[in-house]
């Protein structure tokens, strides 16, 4: 074991007003009568979570010292994110994303391992059945923005090409948005294709562009509130599969873009800026594609996969 | 100051799996991002808040190596509460209220103060504008149960009564239901009266009888699963007020009810549990009232009122 993952500096940021014996004994009886509670649970994992959770509840609460007119703030966000929330539309995985939580459960269900690719978040945007292409096809549909040529390698964390490995790529139009929605049920910016047998792969896709999640709502009002933005930095979505690895979730981002210190859902890792060079009309496409006088970009993305023990502590996510 | 609140058997509770040094930092290093987005908030209790909030919630989620398909089920339980919430039906409150969020707010809000009387939940179902009765009148309407002499004093912290104090008294009838929770607009269970000039006070209620808290929604599953039961012991409901006194909110229990020891929403304190004592059929009521052969019960409650002063940390409360 390395280090303790509950930060000491939790206590550090404490700043309690005096509280008398008795009142802070009635506090502290009160967590261990709701734990307590829980001390029957069938399930231990269940158990165990229902009874962390009350303590950090608690531990939260008696922090900042919650006023009643605070608690009925909470309750009435959350009741708002409840009543915006629907079959097309996820405030709490929002809310969860603002706060750096889906990141957080990401990053913990996909270990660093040697120099495996980092994961970032799934997003909600991911459809299954996405059209299959050749190596070097087009994933962009009708989908509007400058074309981008994306290359790259998927390999292990030995430097063996993964013949083969399944690419998922999706990415939003440059107007922000992605084909699931549109209404007229179009798919755009989106396929799957496979590596070669060295493992490598290409494809044209739009060079990425940054848009807002949804503000709107609740959790729209609380970024505004402290002065967030709620745009997320321009990205290209991969999932990436091979047997015996462990399957990459990420994305790829944009050198330069001014959003890469402030993607409003943390989604950002060093590793993974790339460089997306800007051609001018007059260089040839590297397959001769006919651009008709437009501009385009090029990346590169070398992808390796971490062997599938590594996913040991994931058990039980998808 | 006394002691901290940031209980420090949070720490003895950890059972954290073996992680990486670079894995540690990484999700060390995510945590610093999230709180430093916050850091341009203009109000200064709401950057407290938000910053809180992100170190408690990435320490619990952390501590517990919260797996993707966990992570799937607190989203799915946040929208099925959101669904199951409409103007009648409060789901997040019977969360904040299972997990004891509720009375620690209450208790964090009333602190322990002399001799002055507990405080406990208000909870959902107090009115506004109840009849008003005389004292010695009947608060149970046409609500069924078994009739219920309560009687009282009302003195402040030094044993001076509180001549004229405000005294709202609700309960749920035989049948578990507050006349709220009816459709016929009836009005039953509930008034307001006021203390004599000796700070005295009695009416006749109803000897208060378990219920559930509504359980056929996400919060109901939760305490299937982990073994608990919906039911809250016995009680009756007082809101007490005069001026230079902190207003009380609070209940009265019933001794010897089985329920005291596991309340679903923790608001029971000792102090607050009452002797209801059984009369027989042919024990003559207090006030000559005719009881038409039914048997009845009495109890005794004498209230204390802490300075208005003391509620100076409930600053921002209601």
């Amino acid at each position: 074991m390395n280090s303790p993952t509950n930060s000491p500096d939790l206590a550090a940021d404490v700043r309690t007003p005096a509280i008398s014996a008795e009142q802070h004994k009635r506090e502290e009886d009160l967590i261990e009568e709701v734990v307590a509670s829980f001390d029957q649970t069938p399930d231990p994992r269940l158990k165990q979570l229902t009874q962390a959770l009350t303590r950090h509840l608690h531990a939260f609460v008696r922090e900042v010292r919650l006023t009643e007119a605070e608690w009925d703030q909470a309750i009435a966000f959350l009741t708002a994110a409840g009543d915006i929330t629907d079959e097309h539309r996820q405030e709490f995985i929002l809310l969860s994303d603002v706060f750096g939580i889906s990141m957080q459960t990401v990053a913990m269900n996909n270990e660093a391992y040697a120099n495996a690719t980092e994961a970032t978040v799934f997003g909600p945007f991911f459809v299954e059945d996405a059209p299959l292409i050749e190596i070097g096809g087009d994933i962009a549909g009708d989908a509007p923005g400058q074309p981008c040529w994306v290359e790259g390698s998927v390999k292990d964390t030995d430097g063996n090409p993964l013949a083969g490995a399944r690419i998922e790529v999706w990415e939003a139009d440059d107007d922000g948005f992605y084909d699931v929605q549109y209404t007229d049920g179009r798919v755009a910016g989106r396929a799957h294709l496979f590596a070669d047998d060295e493992g490598n792969f290409s494809f044209w896709g739009l060079t990425p562009t940054p848009y807002p999640i949804p503000y709107d709502g609740p959790v729209g009002k609380l970024l505004l509130a402290v002065g967030r933005s709620p745009y997320r930095a321009s990205h290209l979505h991969f999932m990436v599969s091979a047997p015996g690895t462990r399957t990459l979730v990420t994305h790829i981002f944009v050198k330069g873009d001014e959003l890469l210190t402030r993607d409003s859902v943390f989604g950002v890792k060093e590793s993974l800026i790339m460089k997306f060079e800007q051609q001018d009309a007059s260089v040839p496409a590297p397959d001769g594609r006919d651009l008709a006088g437009a501009d385009w970009a090029r990346t590169r993305f070398d992808i390796v996969l971490a062997p599938a023990a590594a996913a040991a502590t994931t058990a039980g996510a998808e």
